[in-house]
C-alpha cells in the first residue's frame, strides 16, 4: 500500500531511454501492492506501471511471473504485459531493484461483487486455465498443502493472541486435511491469489487480470476454491449462494468441472480457507499495529471455514451442479 | 505519502457522472500529498487528479485555494485547474469527506535541481506574482512572522531533543525577526511552500506548478526567500551560489525586484529557514518514529539559517544583483 523504493527523475528517465516507448511525461507513485513498489509511468508512447520488485519477492521466480503474464497475453487473456527494452529484455534494474515496466490495463475493481461480476470471474478464469494449458515453465505452491504446517509452526504457540480457541481449530483441521486432501486433480497454472482487488472491471464486463506473483502449479481446481472464499462471502463472513452458484457455472461453461473435481470442492475450500486464515494468522502477530499496513483480521476465515466445514457437497455451493 | 481515505468503485463512478467528463476508465491512490488523499483518476475525457480534504485542511480555506488556482490558469499559470460539475460546482462530497477534481499535469519534479531548473523557477515564480496580482480573494499566512512564536511555545521546552542549542538559536532569532522584519515590502498573493516536489518539468522547460495549499497574502519577495532555501541548497545544507543567482536572475528579468526587497533578501531568507525549522522540528518531535510521513530532519534548516544570518547583502546569493 505504499511507495516503498524512491526513484529520481533522473534515473527514471535514463531507464525509459532503454524502452522504445517515446519521452517520459510524468510518474506516479501508487499506493497498490504490498509486496512491490509500483509507480504510473506516462511516456509519449502510452501509460505504464513500473514494478520494483522489492526483498519479499524471489528473483529465482521472475521469469515464471513475467513468461507467464507474456504467454496468457499472447492467447488472448488480458493481463498485465511485460515490455521489452531495445535489447530484448523484460527484467532490468532501476534504484538497485529488479525492474519491469508492464503495458497499463483499464478497468476497476469491485469493491462489493455482484453476482454477474462473479459469473464473469469464472468464465475468465477458466480460460486463463486453458490459456496456461501449454506454459512450459514450472513453479510449486509455496502456501500449498506442504506449505501449511511450517508457516502454522511459526505461530502455533501464540493463537491464543488472535482468538481462543484458534490453535484447536487449525491443529485439527491441518490433520484432516494433510489426510484428505486429494492429489489426482487436473493440474496447471494457478492465479492462487484472485482476489477482487485483482480484477478489472468496465461496465461489469471483466477488462483484466492481475498480480500474478502468486501464481505457480496446483489443482487448477484450488483457483476455484480461492475464489468461493475471496468472492462469494458477504461483509459478516456469510455465504452469499448466488455468487457461488454464479462463480461455478461461470467457471463449468468454459472448461467443465471432472467429477472428481466436483467431489473435491468442499475440501479444496477448506484449505483454500486454511490458507488465508494461516497467512492472515502469521502477519496478524507479525505487523506492528501502527504499520504501513492494514492487517487483515484472520477471524473473517475462521468463519469461511467453518461454514466450508459444514458442506456436504459442491451442490451446497452452486445447487445446479450435482456432485 | 499515503492514500487516507478509501473510495469504492461504485462511489466514484456516481461522483464522475456528475460531471461532463465519460465514463471512469481506473483510478488509483497516488502516494502524494501529505495533508490530502489523492488518486490518479482515468476517464474517457481525460486523466485527471481527485482530490479528497483531510481533516488538517480548513473548509473555509477552499473557496481561496480553488479560485486562485482558477484564477491563475485564466492568466497563463499553468497550474491544476479545478474541474466544474454539471451544475458549475467545483467543490463537492465524497466518502465523507469535501472533493474536488483537478486536471492533470504532465511534467516531473527535479529530485536534484539544477541551476537551469532554478533560472526557470524563478521566472515562472515572478508570472505567478504578476498574474495572482488581481486575485479578489485574500488569507493571512497562518506560517508568517505572526505564527512563529506561538508555533515555537508550543515545543520551547523539548528543544534539547533535536538538537543542544537550539532553543537559544530560535530564541535569539525570533527576537531578531521580530524586531526588524519588514513590512513596507510589495505583498500579493504568494505560494508559500513552492518546493521542487511542486514544480514540474519536462525537457528542463517548467511545466507546472501544484499544491497551493499554504497559498496566502504575503510580501511576494518572501516566496522568493522561500524557493532561495527550498532549491539552492546541496544535500549536506551547503549554500549553492549559481543556483541562488539562477533563481534572482530569472525573477528579476520578469519582475524587477524594488530597492527595499533587495534589501530585505536577507532577513525573508531567515524568515523562511525559521518557519521550515519550527514547522519541521514542531513535526519531528510529534510524528511517531515510524509513521506513515519521513520525517524531515530540523537539522537541514539550522545549517541554512546559519548561512543566511552570515549574509550581508542580496549580492551573496546573487552577485548581479545589487543591493
Amino acid at each position: 500500500m505504499a511507495v516503498y523504493t524512491e526513484v529520481s527523475d533522473d534515473e527514471l528517465a535514463r531507464f525509459i531511454a532503454g524502452y522504445d516507448l517515446g519521452k517520459l511525461l510524468s510518474f506516479k507513485g501508487i499506493a497498490e501492492g504490498v509486496e512491490n513498489t509500483n509507480y504510473l509511468v506516462h511516456t509519449t508512447g502510452g501509460t505504464f506501471v513500473l514494478t520494483l520488485y522489492e526483498k519479499r519477492v524471489d528473483v529465482a521466480d521472475l521469469p515464471f511471473f513475467l513468461g507467464l503474464m507474456e504467454h496468457l497475453c499472447a492467447r488472448g487473456v488480458t493481463c498485465p504485459l511485460p515490455v521489452r527494452d531495445r535489447n530484448g529484455n523484460v527484467l532490468n534494474e532501476l534504484a538497485g531493484r529488479n525492474a519491469v515496466l508492464i503495458t497499463f490495463l483499464k478497468g476497476v475493481w469491485p469493491k462489493r461483487p455482484k453476482v454477474e461480476h462473479c459469473l464473469e470471474l469464472g468464465k475468465a478464469l477458466a480460460r486463463m486455465h486453458l490459456a496456461g494449458e501449454d506454459f512450459p515453465l514450472h513453479r510449486a505452491n509455496a502456501l500449498g498443502l506442504a506449505g501449511w504446517r511450517p508457516l502454522y509452526d511459526k505461530f502455533a504457540e501464540r493463537t491464543e493472541e488472535i482468538c481462543p480457541g484458534l490453535g484447536a481449530l487449525i491443529a485439527t483441521e491441518l490433520r484432516f486435511l494433510e489426510e484428505k486432501w486429494p492429489t489426482d486433480l487436473p493440474h496447471g497454472v494457478i492465479h492462487a491469489d484472485l482476489f477482487p482487488d485483482n480484477v478489472f472491471f468496465l461496465d461489469d464486463k471483466l477488462s483484466g487480470i492481475i498480480d500474478f506473483y502468486f501464481a505457480c502449479d496446483d489443482a487448477l481446481a484450488y483457483d476455484i476454491a480461492v475464489c468461493l472464499n475471496a468472492w462469494c462471502f458477504d461483509a459478516a463472513s456469510a455465504f452469499e449462494p448466488a455468487k457461488g452458484a454464479a462463480l461455478l457455472k461461470g467457471y463449468d461453461s468454459v472448461r467443465p468441472l471432472t467429477d472428481r473435481e466436483r467431489d473435491a470442492m468442499p475440501i479444496l475450500a477448506r484449505g483454500a480457507a486454511m490458507r488465508f486464515l494461516l497467512t492472515r494468522s502469521y502477519d496478524w502477530l507479525n505487523t506492528p499495529k501502527d504499520a504501513l499496513v492494514a492487517r487483515k483480521d484472520p477471524a473473517d476465515y475462521v468463519r469461511r471455514l467453518k461454514f466450508h466445514q459444514s458442506v456436504g457437497s459442491i451442490a451446497d455451493y452452486a445447487p445446479q451442479l450435482i456432485s
